[in-house]
């Protein structure tokens, strides 16, 4: 069956596979301590343009969880869009680890500087708030869980109030890809490297079997983090199969190229819906695309292609997400305009 | 370079690497939900030859915190040899979801099961155990970090005084293939099926890139256990990876027969140590022998072998690992020989 | 200097001191191994009127986040008020046991019934619910953060939609005297008995030292309670000191004798604000008052009598608690009255 | 009936009481922002001959689990004796908090400076480290469990490897006032200042109803630690009930007069123990006291005195405890010696 039900339907991109098969028999260090885990971290380093400490964990809600978890202090919480993945969607994850998420409204999906200057500044006007959890981190997500963008400007806006009160900005890129390569983008790699403190470059939604790459910009990266991963069941014996993933992906722009097939394969789906006007939810400039759809149209729509649920709009419409991916095919479109005549003109 | 640093040095065996590629394109549903997962699951359940619950998770450590964290009680703790890994080399992962270890001495990596039996008595024989950790789950590893096995009637004992003080048996399967296969053992699959409560085995050192199937014997897998390991950071997007790999290795007996290789390997490890009058540090019946080395020929054999170094013995003399494998060779036994006879006749 | 600051201005009642005194050289069990502590835990089942689980702990915030964690199972979380005191003050101790509040809209402090059934009914419709923190506890604190009380109907409309979800309801009564002497309350002490499932006297703001006296209504205190707050560093030596206080409170309904006095004293003092046409911030039927006050008049004010400062109402105007307790004096009204007047006619 | 069951089983000094009704009526602040709590930290900084940071909590375990919590870092653990009351007999409260207790040998419980430089020198010489919980704090109790005693020359010994290895030195002064007048103690409140990071000076057992006063001697207090000891439930609403105990008890040398008292009581009653030859467990030169009895002869002098169960020593003997305190009288010593009579020589 054909499937736009999410970006990690597929395995992994072929020439991951194929690097695994080549290396397979090399006998190597665990623990990261080998030579491919090396040479993704340089490359990465080369693609950020700077002197970034590089660290490879295996999925989206343990990287956030551990960054947060080591870079708070004991005192503090975590600013985030109360719809952020961490707050929404990641079983309570961060407060496993003994922190608070401070919501903050959202439009879309992101924050804005002048509402997160408005929670720092009431915080600090409150006579109570050595009873209060301290803001210490500012969590945003890019794309969004909505699949939006944040602009070079409202980033720096973001980072500037981030760093006159101290507070380190944190960028979950597990679908980073797909926003670095959005034909709406005026943000790069190294944008982000100058105005985050520290982000993740999201390989299971990109391609990769399973693996995030984080990346501390400042020369920040928490002291033993390797430990602080050990600890939290998050070190892999073999930490080739993250090393080797991310070489092959900064190999020769793979993870751009890629990404950029993604959001290729997104422009043409939203002129597919468009054609036979579906209602947007919203303007997603990436590889996620949400539509509002009558729940018997979806109802066929599913006898025929695989879509993600989102959420119920009313009682007779859904919200459904279609993601295109690095593995999207030009038949599956084919095939989602064929499902959708039949719907709409059939 | 020829190398027994570990079990964990190459890929993945062969035969997964080929499904994986074999399915990589076919769209499946994430987070476990997917077919592979499902037959994965239906073969465990046939070699258990029992109704047990299976789950997957990525690696040992991540395993050990989770099964005890979700097992305990909250006035409780864990029994374990104070040499067990998640008392010794799991970073403080067991504490770190607040939880205590309770040491017990150990012989050669195991517990015995009058130490066992007077420790749960003089617990309830003290008058302030209210104010202490109660044991409430006892962890064994099989085979043990120092490759020794419990015999069945070991195992019996330990079931019978951990059923009648109504504490649950867990046990450390992370190379339990080579315990299995081992040939110096009476203790079958089905055994532990009806001996223990919950047990895993371990696929990241038994022939995959990663993963360990957790089996509850008696059907109690923690209620909602999928948000627990969720919040734990340890589900993985494209669950499929896991399920694929133990999918193939309970395909026609693949776990059994690599293991079998890594104790054929084993045996004839053993034979070229002693053929150099090796001093062994301890008797393993499995695939990871222990010997202690003058460091000056240490230093040699390095030159030539990878070996993991396991303790300093004395001032002159260190305890090394020598570990097979499913992926060892004849030729690496060769290449060793070879560095041994050069070493000591050379 | 007359002060309306708080209700926890004062030491003890009287009685209280005067019975600490009495005993102070008895020998005694420690740990709330005692006959005063036995005393108490009777005289309160008394007076619910029921055969229910009573302990003691020393705080507020102590005593919600130990009831929290204890109560909630592994993949749970606690709704709460947006405006609980959970939420917003207690500087994140339920998030730092591992647990997630899960905020409410609320209207002067109260959640209401088609609010929470919402939320759970939105819960298991959302398809992703096994990634989310299950509703496993609903927090409310009557009277609240605000003052304000719940009706009889109301808490029977809540305790209804709980029932209905199998998730117990936890009355954090930190003010409970002044709740329930409260001259516009129609719920009894035995309607909490009956409604919730667990509740909290408060000792510390209604003429204790410190203490709260938790009452589990239904024979479920959770197992080893006594290890569960032992380990959370509340269990004092001197359970005495708990026992004995409360022992004195629910003497001759001195607790409820006290809580009526404070009310007295507020409702005059309600009188005394409306003579002067002071801004009512809400309307609150308890012994804490909120008043809109200029920002001059509140300097003025402040050189003769304490208040608590609430929060920042606009750029010339804050909001003022004036609290009443068992230890409010005529003589603090008619000083109080006095300084309104000179700033208000003088 | 008589006891020495405890050195808490009685309230508080009179003297406390005392302060407690002439100040009971005084509104403060609340949250140790009162004048009680000022003045009592600048008595015991007087007292210490340093600019410390002094901070209150309510017991030993809270105190314990706070410091220890707030001291380690990420990667860190807390050695302590293996007898140490944070390994043994608060219920897991440090590891509750996520912290690992790493064990060490002891001798009438207390460690050495040998044994301690050893565990260090081990941890850091094992290549696998980074997958062990790092030695972080050393935990030692001053008098001990067993209310023995360090020597200068061994807290020294203790201090310099500590510092040398650039961890702090925590002492748990729960009993401190009767190691600083032992008679047969060379340390004095000014030596631990200059030989260890915290400390604290108990009071619960040392004749306040409640409460310990922690002392950082070393501008180290944990930033916005009062922020971190409300998030753990540790925070008081009426401050003024530790500050003011310690107030009085820092007030013409009563803490030191009251300990004194409890030290001359303690060599009395070994006196007695010894006219009756009674078997002493170990020798102690503070206020608790152990002996080896009979099983018959315990169960006479309970008839007539309480006595601390400490354990069973054979299948006819068990270790008690007989502790003096503040307020044992002489009366209770004579009473004991004629139990004692009637039992040895009746």
């Amino acid at each position: 069956m054909i499937s736009f039900q999410s970006d990690y339907i597929c395995g992994a991109h072929p020439k991951i596979l194929q690097r695994l098969m080549e290396t397979n028999m090399e006998p190597m260090a665990g623990y990261g301590d080998d030579s491919y885990t090396k040479s993704a971290k340089e490359k990465i380093q080369k693609a950020c343009g700077a002197d970034v400490t590089v660290e490879f964990l295996t999925g989206g809600t343990q990287t956030n969880m551990i960054v947060i978890a080591t870079m708070l202090k004991d005192y503090e919480g975590v600013v985030a869009a109360a719809t952020g993945h961490i707050n929404a969607h990641e079983a309570g994850a961060v407060e496993y680890t003994g922190n608070k998420v401070l919501p903050l409204p959202q439009q879309n999906g992101k924050i804005n500087a002048s509402d997160l200057k408005a929670l720092l500044a009431d915080f600090y006007a409150d006579d109570n708030h050595e009873h209060m959890v301290f803001p210490g981190l500012v969590y945003i997500s890019h794309p969004t869980e909505y699949g939006t963008l944040y602009t070079k400007q409202e980033l720096t806006d973001l980072s500037a109030i981030c760093k006159s009160y101290e507070i380190p900005l944190f960028v979950d890129g597990a679908r980073l890809g797909y926003g670095l390569m959005s034909r709406q983008t005026d943000v790069t790699l190294q944008d982000l490297v100058k105005l985050c403190d520290v982000f993740y470059i999201g390989g299971t939604k990109v391609g990769a079997l399973c693996g995030e790459a984080i990346v501390f910009t400042h020369d920040n990266c928490p002291k033993h983090f390797l430990n602080s991963y050990k600890k939290r069941g998050a070190l892999l014996a073999k930490g080739r199969l993250l090393g080797l993933q991310f070489d092959t992906l900064f190999t020769d722009d793979l993870y751009f190229e890629i990404s950029k097939h993604a959001i290729d394969m997104a422009e043409k789906l939203k002129d597919i819906l468009k054609k036979y006007s579906c209602q947007f939810f919203l303007d997603s400039p990436t590889n996620q695309q949400f539509i509002v759809l009558e729940n018997h149209k979806l109802k066929k729509l599913q006898e025929k292609v695989a879509v993600g649920f989102w959420e119920k709009y009313d009682e007779s419409h859904t919200v459904i997400r279609l993601a295109t991916s690095w593995s999207t095919l030009e038949s599956d479109l084919h095939g989602l305009d064929a499902a959708l005549k039949e719907i709409y003109e059939g």
